[in-house]
């Protein structure tokens, strides 16, 4: 069965970017690529939101690219459905995850939470919660779990530290007769 | 040398208590209380905010009493400084624990996260944090971590996991020079 796994480093006071997007306070080190490059073999499909999108675009510098071979899609609100260079748009969650389930494949990556988890967690879609917590409280930033979804129970079946005092936790939901 | 000590448990989406102050979500089995007495073995000295003694006088049914012999300090900007049954109220932190510091002793407990862990955090006084988190997202509550401290680097000293999928974090601070 495919998994829907919601995954990002995030801050130990909760926080995946600071309040302007930047996340230079993310360990980058051989470590952590490991980690990542072991997780992205476990994964053929991205499910992101808009402004992650806008932001990547940003940073690659006009056009989109998956950075591993991703079958890659975009919710939004505000743009039209439909295919484009390396990502197709999508309107609604809940049918592309199922129509994604049902489809043979490897697990399918929740990116960067903040809103679009917030809309997974509500439709309660998430089966996995892989998380990495880097030892620094910022005091402000864009919040890893912004409130507005109800109670998600889930329990604890991985945990590794790192050299830089990184901790990775990995969670599976718990959901009624599971 | 005597540390101050953040401690709390808090949910995975980094709330110690439901919007209504209940804290049901957390873990209180066998494992748990032998955390804690060992925990509270380790220091002989709390300090709360005045919220928090609110809580604790309305659950205790109208008088203060320490769950073990603890030296307690209430941080009250608005009641006046002085000596009550089983507290002392104080109005400045830093003073405090400069003194507290200076006097022979074990570990300062930080009490509670939330409003009173800021203003530690601020006034950069924090020596470890002593973190135990539960497998739950709660999508509202009470923030362990409000914002509005400047950023805050730790290193991870020990980590543990329980049967009922707790996790426990144990940090203390990197300052410049230690």
């Amino acid at each position: 069965m495919r998994k829907v796994i919601l995954s990002f480093g995030m801050s130990l006071d909760g926080y995946i970017a600071r309040p302007d997007g930047t996340v230079d306070f993310l360990v980058n080190d051989a470590e952590a690529r490991t980690i990542m490059a072991e997780f992205f073999a476990t994964i053929d499909t991205a499910i992101m939101g808009r402004k992650t999108l806008d932001d990547a675009i940003r940073m690659m510098g006009g056009t989109y690219k998956a950075p591993v071979k991703l079958e890659t899609y975009v919710l939004s609100r505000s743009l039209a459905p439909g295919k484009f260079v390396g990502y197709e748009v999508v309107g609604d969650l809940r049918k592309l995850v199922e129509e994604l389930r049902h489809r043979p494949g490897k697990h399918i990556f929740n990116m960067g939470g903040g809103e679009l988890g917030r809309s997974f967690l509500e439709a309660d879609l998430v089966d996995e919660l892989f998380l990495g917590i880097v030892p620094v409280l910022l005091g402000a930033g864009r919040p890893a779990f912004p409130g507005g979804f109800p109670q998600r129970e889930f329990r604890l079946t991985e945990h590794r530290t790192f050299s830089a005092s990184s901790v990775l936790l990995r969670y599976e939901r718990c959901r009624i007769g599971s």
